[in-house]
């Protein structure tokens, strides 16, 4: 396929090493990507005091994709960096889909002990660009006896209607075709109550794709006793936060949890993430698995529209992790990078 | 121990044969208790329209107790129920304290296959009284496309302290000391602000106990992969919410969870009622396991000052789940709370 333009932010801890490996397994699938790498993260605020500067968000505008490996550090006081860098780049970008699969691949240990593959496969479609995480809010009278702090969700038809029409398209693409929406409408009354409306409207646009409804603490409940009741579902940017880290936990843990940050109109550029963190505890050691990082690169190839190529990069991690079985800590970053490459180019 | 005065709400579905066995084992173990029985729920819904009639409740103010078994019909419109009874209860007689033990009994199938009983003892105490759940938000132009759904978060220093004291001091009398607080602060930078500051300084009064953070997604993760991190849990009420239910799953399911309405002031009497549902797919069948209703006898029985009791029902319990191996489904309702009730007594 043709040259993709795409902007490459390491960031901090383990992020440089899993992005080269995600990098060398898109070059190995062919895709003749030009790379732009971008300082941001710890060390930036460190030197400069800048988290995402407007020029650098204005430069992103214009790539074909982003990759980012992971942000954060201990020296960095707590959510600056979230806040500034990574969830401002979600609401800038207007990445209003935040699409996690919950997969557990063949040979893969889980902590659940009677799941099989065929149990775990489904997609989380995390609302990406309001809800909770509107930053809404405010404190009075702070730190004393009459402190109030309150924090608000902001829902409106029009955030609420695209994810949910997004994540109706997704499941009709899917065998099962069903299409959970998780809420907890009998307590977030007006927003649940938008939530729901907007699922049965759409519904009817989607006649052969089920519906489902499951409160919050329910589904957190069934992801760990009955995943198989879930194919696809739909949730607020709160909710699916939580419900994708459960994910990540049977799955496999946040090893291999993969995500992309969709802007599915396309006014800007997508990005592209494992779900873990900088954990600089482990960074350069060569202990960081890239895996989660090589499976967000197979979500960026099918953005592009390279589904083929896309299809080629997880079953090589899905080889991969088959052949891996107990062999968990035996090879090193690069090595598992190297291995996932020979695969997907040969 | 002396005469109590207790109110009981059987409620629908199996909540009069899960309340009938928890009755039972508090007779068995010789507290004399007076009971009166308040009909609410569905059927009086359907008959008169009531939920939870002011006067009423005024009548329940004047329990030292109450026992509640389950609320919920699919023939009454979903929220109902649940916002004008139970919420309202909890509201009205200030339960800001939710207690929810979760506890891997010694011969309790997890769906966690690695997990043992040692691995998950710890206690969550959830706010009952105030955040995302005081129903505060509104809609603009519904049902249209400018349609705008709010949901507000309310916390205030006076709920978030008493709570926070509240699980300082059940960490202080556990082995291990040790209290967590969940939350989000690093998006719900307000509330987390009040919680973190909150938890800061309520600490320097218990220099003995170890205090922890976790992020919400992160901590349901942890309940999956690592649940002996925790021991005291102190979070919000919702985040109480979904976590109790991940709880629940890993501790053998929703038949052993018990909780407390707790208003540890006494200015009202607490609510004690088994974490699950009314489960009408299987009422009147004597198939439902009144173990959390007995349970929640047991912090009940803590509650009003007779540890001795509460200690031997949840001692039953234990001996009773150790037997129970392998055994599920070969007893009806009344033969658990007749086998626990035996044991209790003798
Ligand atoms: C880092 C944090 C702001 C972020 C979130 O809450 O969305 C993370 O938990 C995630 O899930 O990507
Ligand atoms: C029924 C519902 C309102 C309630 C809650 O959300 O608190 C329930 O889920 C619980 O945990 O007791």
């Amino acid at each position: 396929s043709s040259n993709i333009r795409l902007a490459v932010i390491p960031g901090d801890g383990i992020g440089a090493e899993v992005v080269a490996e995600g990098l060398k397994v898109l070059h190995a699938v062919g895709v003749k990507a030009e790379t732009t790498e971008y300082d941001l993260g710890a060390k930036r605020y460190h030197a400069t005091g800048e988290t995402l500067p407007d020029a650098v968000l204005e430069e992103l505008r214009g790539y074909d994709a982003i990759l980012l490996g992971a942000v954060g550090d201990p020296s960095v006081p707590p959510g600056v960096l979230e806040r500034e860098l990574l969830l401002r780049l979600r609401f800038e970008l207007d990445h209003y889909v935040n699409l996690r699969p919950v997969k557990l691949f063949p040979g893969v240990a889980t902590p659940l002990g009677e799941a099989r593959p065929e149990d775990i496969d489904m997609i989380v479609v995390r609302e990406g660009t309001e809800g909770p995480y509107a930053g809404a809010g405010g404190v009075l009278r702070r730190g004393t006896a009459q402190e109030i702090a309150t924090q608000e969700s902001l829902n409106t038809a029009f955030g609420v209607e695209r994810v949910v029409r997004y994540a109706f398209e997704k499941a009709q693409a899917r065998p099962r075709r069903k299409l959970t929406l998780v809420h907890k409408t009998n307590v977030l009354t007006f927003a649940g109550d938008l939530w729901a409306r907007t699922v049965d409207r759409v519904s009817q646009e989607f006649p052969d794709v089920e519906t489902d409804y499951c409160h919050m603490d329910a589904a957190s409940m069934f992801f760990i006793t009955q995943p198989q009741r879930f194919d696809v579902i739909v949730t607020d940017n709160l909710f699916g936060d939580i419900l994708t880290d459960i994910g990540a936990a049977i799955a496999g843990g946040i090893g291999l949890a993969a995500s992309g940050n969709v802007n599915p109109a396309r006014t800007a550029p997508s990005m592209f993430e494992p779900v873990h963190g900088s954990a600089p505890d482990i960074a350069g050691q060569g202990k960081a698995d890239p895996t989660a990082t090589i499976l967000s690169i197979a979500m960026l190839l099918d953005h592009i529209g390279s589904a083929e190529a896309a299809a080629r990069v997880e079953q090589a991690v899905a080889d991969d992790l088959v052949e891996r079985q107990g062999a968990w800590t035996a090879r090193a970053t690069r090595e598992i990078g190297d291995d996932i490459a020979a695969r997907v180019a040969g």
